[in-house]
This record gives structure tokens, sequence and C-alpha cells, in this order.
């Protein structure tokens, strides 16, 4: 499912990882994590797949809440037993959202993305 | 595959869809749009999973280059055509990544992020 995000800025957490063989408890981990991180405060959405190469993406607030969620997931038992056992790599990026359009607030139809797109910081 | 980007700031786009049924040349215009896009200036890599929802972050050396990478996505016929063929909703968010790590720079270990991480502005 889609994150239906409020209007830009917010933050995105961007977890891209490649696993190693065997589930060793992974999915049930993925799930509680994802429940865990949707009742934190100031979280504003998910959205993950796994082909390959993992990625989840996470919305938060602001840096304070998506630096409070990367706490309470490392020092969670699961992320911490994880890391090897889980994944054989994975990087993490902290980004500023401050421009987003949807299907249907997008330029495809030839309409000019800074009228019609939310933005933050108009270009 | 995960992509090794240098050290932040750069820009990522966070583009997440999800189909309609049916193919109708949506795999071949996928790869083509992947090539197109890795030959584009300030192309630093990209991260691709599909899986219910499907997720492709691009990574660019600067806004501009992420802004005309956009363009070029839209002008394409198969861009152009795809929209109501192949995705039943999508979401395009640019962001600026101001701090990444990696599993073998990361906090799990206990140490401290700011000191291991790649970090474009300290906190």
């Amino acid at each position: 499912m889609l994150a239906d995000t409020p209007d830009p800025p917010y933050v995105a957490v961007i977890f891209t990882s490649t696993r190693t063989e065997g589930d060793y408890g992974y999915e049930t981990m993925a799930e509680t994590m994802m429940e865990l991180a949707s009742k934190q405060p100031g979280f504003l959405g998910v959205e993950s797949a796994r082909d390959g190469v993992g990625i989840t993406v996470s919305y938060w607030v602001d840096r304070a809440s998506a630096r409070a969620w990367k706490e309470v997931a490392e020092h969670s038992v699961a992320q911490r037993q994880g890391r090897k056992i889980w994944y054989s790599d994975y990087r993490v990026r902290i980004a500023t959202v401050d421009r987003a359009y949807s299907m249907h607030s997008s330029t495809f139809d030839g309409q000019d993305a800074t009228t019609t797109a939310t933005t933050a910081t108009p270009e």
C-alpha cells in the first residue's frame, strides 16, 4: 500500500538491504518492527517491498521522530540480533522530502509541476 | 543490488507505485527506463524492488540532474503512455539525503553514529 503522507517537508528514512539465505525469524521480526514503527510518535507512513533487494521507506514528521525511531529499532533485541543473521548488506539514508506529487497531481498531463505539486520550497 | 552512493548530500527520487493487472510491455519499459536513467548526467545509482508495492529510489548528484531525469522520463513515450496503463497509483517524492550509513559503518555495534556515519550536516 502506498503511504498517504501530508504536504512536505517531512523526513524519509530509506532502508535498503540484501538478505542472507534462510528466514531465521526474519518475517516475524519484520512484521513486528513495522507494527512498532507505526506506533511511534511522528510516524507518517511506510512503504516496503522485497524482490532481491529489500526497500523500506518510512516517513516521519521531523528528524527528531525519525531519530527516535532509529534508536527504538536499534535497541530492540530483534534489530540487534538481526544485523548479521538477516542481512548480508544494508544502507540507511536519512532524507528531507521537500517535494511530492501523486498520480493525480503530476505533470504527466503536461501541467507545470510547480503549480500542481505540493512544494515546500518553490523552485 | 544496493547502490554505492558517495557521501551526502545528494538527491533521492523516491518513486512508489501500485500496478494494474497485466504486463502491457511494462517489464520491457521498466528495464529501458533503468538503462536510460543510468546514462543521465548526475546519476549516482538506483535501487528497485516490486512486491505488491513497487519502490524505485534513484540517486542524483543534485536537484538539477534529478529534475532533468524527471523531464526525460516524462517525455519518453513509455512514461507518457504508461501512466494509466501500468499504474493504478503512484507517488513521487524528491528528497535531499543528508546522512547515510551502511552495514559496515552503522551504530548497531554501539558506536556513536555522529562519528561513524557520513554526515553532511552534523547534528
